[in-house]
């Protein structure tokens, strides 16, 4: 990496505050399907793939959930999470560290473990160029902890996957980065606690976009 | 702690899973003052003093925050908690193991840092018998992280604290838990990571209070 290394962000808990309204969306479609489940654990699995996210619930609670009950459940939550995005804000700092990556001449882009569809309310929230290279749940055959977003961000980019570094909020944007061979850097805006971020593997961990804006140098990038 | 000690539990986030509501509720509440603060930040903050949180928020915003927008601030949540806290369910276990420790004979103690008024609501969610001793912030005069809740549950019991273990599901309550000079058990159902819990000096760490229940034998309590 001796030029600047490009940005690979996700989206949710890392560029907006959207974690929270995730959640409840989560836990409304889940209600909805009678299936308790504590929002702690909810939260922990936010930014998975959703298919990964309630087959794993299934299996820990010892239940099976039919492909027609998976489907409603990820279309309840798409309807909630709507439902809820106007209350969605960006992070502080996202937008100005992507306005000054965009001003360098930086590469950057998005890729995010949800559907296009809900992507693009959630996009809403930033002032992006309407080329804004993003990257969903749509365009790769395995989400997060899989690497497929990132690679194929990578790949979009045109910049070999060790010259990215991939930002994101949660253990599975690190477990991802990792499986996909390059760093991770953690942030704390998605609600994580700075211990797990290292544990997964985080090659340095910033509060959020603003904090990481503020020591870019510390990741590779030159004044 | 020859016999089985006594039980201090905080409530939101430990024995109800109310921790994601009072999130939103504070969100609402400063929106409404024109204070935007990340939800994470929010999070972090619950469960300590309502007065301490918004003084320390403003410290970090770097503004000043008057008596009358600090009493309007706090109204406001109340006002959006109550609207909030018919979603508010127990965590798995919390009912048994205080019906555990009852029917057991081993004394236990609710101590919240919330209000009585917005307490009465929350304990709703629970199976309490009427006597239930619960300790809130209007009985003291400082909340978490000072350890006089935890203090005047273990007076209301008639017990040393030393023979007491506080259970709590934040950083606040285990650092209260040290100030009162007694152990702390963490429970990951308020949303805290393990390691935060333990950095902050948890004695144990369980899941939630099904977990706990499960490990009772760990933290002094035989069968």
């Amino acid at each position: 990496m001796a030029r600047s290394p490009a940005f690979l962000f996700d989206l949710d808990g890392t560029l907006v505050d959207s974690v929270y309204q995730h959640v409840l969306a989560w836990k409304r479609a889940l209600e909805n399907a009678s299936i308790p489940l504590s929002v702690w654990r909810i939260h922990r699995r936010i930014g998975m793939s959703g298919g990964l996210f309630i087959t794993a619930l299934a299996r820990e609670l010892g239940c099976t959930i039919s492909d027609e009950d998976l489907r409603r459940i990820q279309s309840d939550h798409s309807q909630a999470y709507a439902e809820l995005v106007a209350g969605v804000r960006p992070l502080p700092g996202a937008n100005a560290l992507i306005a000054y990556l965009t001003d360098h001449g930086i590469p950057w882009a998005i890729a995010t473990s949800g559907r296009r569809s809900l992507t693009a309310l959630t996009l809403r929230a930033l002032d992006l160029p309407p080329d804004a290279p993003v990257i969903t749940r749509d365009d790769v055959e395995h989400a997060k902890p899989d690497p497929d977003l990132f690679l194929a961000a990578a790949a979009r980019l045109g910049m070999p996957i060790g010259d990215c570094l991939v930002v994101g909020d949660s253990v599975w944007d690190i477990l991802a980065s990792r499986r996909a061979s390059t760093l991770g850097i953690g942030l704390l805006s998605g609600g994580y606690g700075l211990e797990e971020l290292q544990s997964a593997g985080a090659y340095r961990v910033y509060e959020d976009p603003a904090d990481l804006l503020h020591h870019l140098d510390e990741v590779g990038v030159r004044p």
